[in-house]
């Protein structure tokens, strides 16, 4: 079908053309496999070790080396339900820029809880209830998880436990309300339900909660509960492994585009949206296919990858995960209270982290106010206001485009927008009030918890 | 191309099908047109009655009799950002219904301000901006109209004032942070902006506004100023008109998908997303070619259908505006302070009201309460979570789809998702708390202000 003038700007995909597969990178990576460590043995971890918390297959999927794993009808169905998402040349942006760089961007706001998040949180949801699981516990911050776990739990008919972090609790309570809208019980971390919450608040009666706090919470309710299984958005093997489906279809609508990117961007917390829609094109360059590049773009305020150290650390707070090996900033550290919650996270994804450390992968890190104006001049020119997260990836964006302009170079750019703003729009209060502060992390304090590791 | 198992659910339509001409139902009337008169001579207006309001360009479309008007191409370009916009079959909510009734709905929420009301937003941008005019001044009521036509002045580089009724504006500050991205200017109206809202102040110093509070300072704001015009968001004939790429993309839609409808639902608070929809396949039942049922849902606490008057009345509370002949509860009215904020209009667009009497188009009421159980079903069936407004849609096609189980009967219904609910939770955590109210307007309240007219 001829595409008629104006140039088409908006590139969809038929239902019926959405992936049936996800692509595991694993399959391809020029290194071997590096091993979770049980916290206690210090030994590679076995499937038994993490039955407890996870389905037998999400394990398998863990450490498969399968390059392709079929995506089950009722999850694709369900994915039907949002998939395939657009792919949009941000051409009012690019003429605001004056940039000779071309922008495209894949938007996955589109899912019924404004993120990629449902992506995994259906297929998880799906594989407990094969299994037999009758209830997930989890942790969220600012709550995009959370919702996104709501929705899918609700799907399949599965009830749902979200931890979430205290300040987010009370600062950003309509989050809360779309978890109860799809039926899930919501409570504020640390609680009093779990001892790891206990023991925090018998320290710090006042605290406001973390990531880590909350994830130590989700999994000690599912390791003490029969009935239940644990579930994280981000960070895992599988989990990004679902994201893929993400970047297979971006690849179909950039040939459609008549166009293919230089350099892939998209912000990283745990990792898992970056690595959504950039691994099936890092397929093609560990397949020695392209040179594309690959920017992962993180917060000033949790800079894992830029400041962080490359070692085995805990996933959580409260040292009851396996370790993992990744760029982490210690799993003591606690963020700022940055708008971006999504990205305050002390860890990285360990293939991003091992992509990062082999050379595949580039990152650059960002303080807020600087980011907020890239999300502000997004929405001005292209219409949607983006999450404070995926605003990271668009001041990369700009900012490579204007190196662009600089150079004289037509690079062609893809982003990811991983989800859209509408839940944060008192984030965009703070930059108007301009009562956004940026702090940078202190040195000594990065350097103080690494050292134990 | 085919269509795989499992059955299609969800149908898109290629940048380059988007309607290119905008569907004037003025030209299929079996009964001529009712022309609204001027308030203090009470003889129809002309166009230059409206010259200080609106651009000529817009007066024309009022009152054109032409059946189709081209969309300009900037027009087009913008509506691009986001259309054509999905159609949906809702198989959830057919299963959890147990019903033989096929239910299909055009999902309008994925515009970036979440409704279908950039639709005439960005229209009205264009031709205001052709002709000259550098500022629009609007009311809002909840925020969605005022969040469209921010959205659609920032395109098009106007500058855009705001006056929102006060009690959303302190209650609903998101839609205001909104608006405030996309650059515009909000105040809570009744303001001291306006001899119109003084004069409300001076009287009820602690009002907390209304629609029609609202319309008399923006009007009056654009009729005291040279660089300024009105831009109103719904009732009037070219502003349905606008929202006509809607039923014609469904027309489209509901081709590729086999399935005609029985019944085409939508909300109605002045008329203008149902309109959207309905008109489009309206023209086929005014030339004879189908028997298509049209349902008008409204507010029982804003029933100007099903409970007001058929009969000339102001626009506005201040009786700034033309008097038009429509269904209305008197321009005195206050609806009570309901969720679905869009739809608290003493009056009716004169077009649906005419179509009403004429027996084209039905009309039915819901409590609120009611909405909200129909609202959650949907979320957790289909994943969306609407905007109150279009929840009362969904009441009423839950409503059709169990009379047709009942009946045996096999329709197909489509209705109109006109809008996200994301900004509106806390109307849902009001659902669940068990604080939302049902009082029935009194009848004599009614009659009282209707006698007048």
């Amino acid at each position: 079908m001829s595409i008629s003038a104006p140039a088409a700007t908006r590139f969809l995909l038929d239902q019926q053309e959405m992936p049936t597969r996800w692509y595991n990178i694993q399959a391809d990576l020029p290194f071997p496999p590096i091993p979770a460590l049980h916290p206690g043995t210090k030994q590679p971890i076995g499937p038994q070790d993490l039955a407890p918390l996870f389905p037998m297959e999400l394990i398998k999927q863990e450490v498969s080396q399968e390059r392709y794993i079929d995506i089950p009808e009722p999850v694709q169905d369900a994915l039907r339900i949002w998939r395939p998402t657009p792919l949009r040349r941000a051409r009012r942006l690019e003429q605001a820029l004056d940039t000779t760089a071309r922008i495209f961007y894949k938007y996955e706001g589109t899912s019924p809880a404004g993120s990629h998040k449902p992506n995994t949180a259906i297929a998880q949801a799906f594989f407990n209830k094969a299994e037999g699981t009758k209830r997930l516990s989890t942790e969220t911050g600012a709550g995009q998880w959370g919702s996104a776990l709501a929705f899918a739990t609700n799907l399949f008919g599965l009830e749902c436990m979200v931890y979430m972090v205290r300040i987010s609790y009370e600062q950003k309570p309509y989050r809360k309300s779309m978890m109860q809208v799809w039926g899930a019980k919501v409570v504020p971390s640390p609680s009093e339900l779990t001892q790891a919450g206990k023991k925090v608040r018998a320290q710090h009666p006042d605290s406001t909660g973390s990531l880590g706090i909350a994830i130590s919470e989700a999994v000690e309710d599912a390791a003490t509960r029969d009935d239940t299984k644990y579930s994280l958005g981000s960070v895992l093997n599988h989990v990004l492994m679902h994201q893929t489906i993400i970047g297979q279809e971006a690849l179909l609508q950039m040939e459609r585009a008549g166009a293919m990117p230089d350099v892939v961007v998209g912000c990283v917390g745990g990792g898992s949206n970056f690595s959504g829609l950039a691994f099936p094109f890092l397929r093609d360059r560990l397949q020695g296919r392209t040179k594309t590049r690959f920017l992962a773009v993180e917060p000033d305020a949790a800079p894992s990858i830029t400041r962080g150290k490359y070692a085995y650390d805990f996933g959580d707070t409260g040292e009851m995960t396996p370790l993992v090996k990744m760029h982490t900033l210690g799993h003591g550290f606690i963020p700022q209270g940055i708008h971006a919650g999504g990205l305050r996270y002390h860890g990285m994804a360990p293939l991003v982290s091992a992509l990062v450390e082999h050379g595949f992968i580039e990152a650059v890190a960002y303080p807020q106010r600087t980011v907020f104006d890239a999300a502000v001049q997004f929405a001005r020119t292209e219409g949607t206001i983006p999450a404070p997260e995926t605003a990271h990836a668009i001041r990369a964006v700009i900012d490579e485009a204007l190196k662009a302009k600089q150079d004289g170079s037509s690079p062609t750019i893809l982003f990811n927008l991983s989800g859209h703003g509408l839940l944060d729009l008192a984030a965009y209060d703070s930059y108007f009030a301009g009562t956004m502060s940026d702090v940078p992390v202190p040195q000594a304090q990065i350097e103080e918890l690494v050292a134990a590791l």
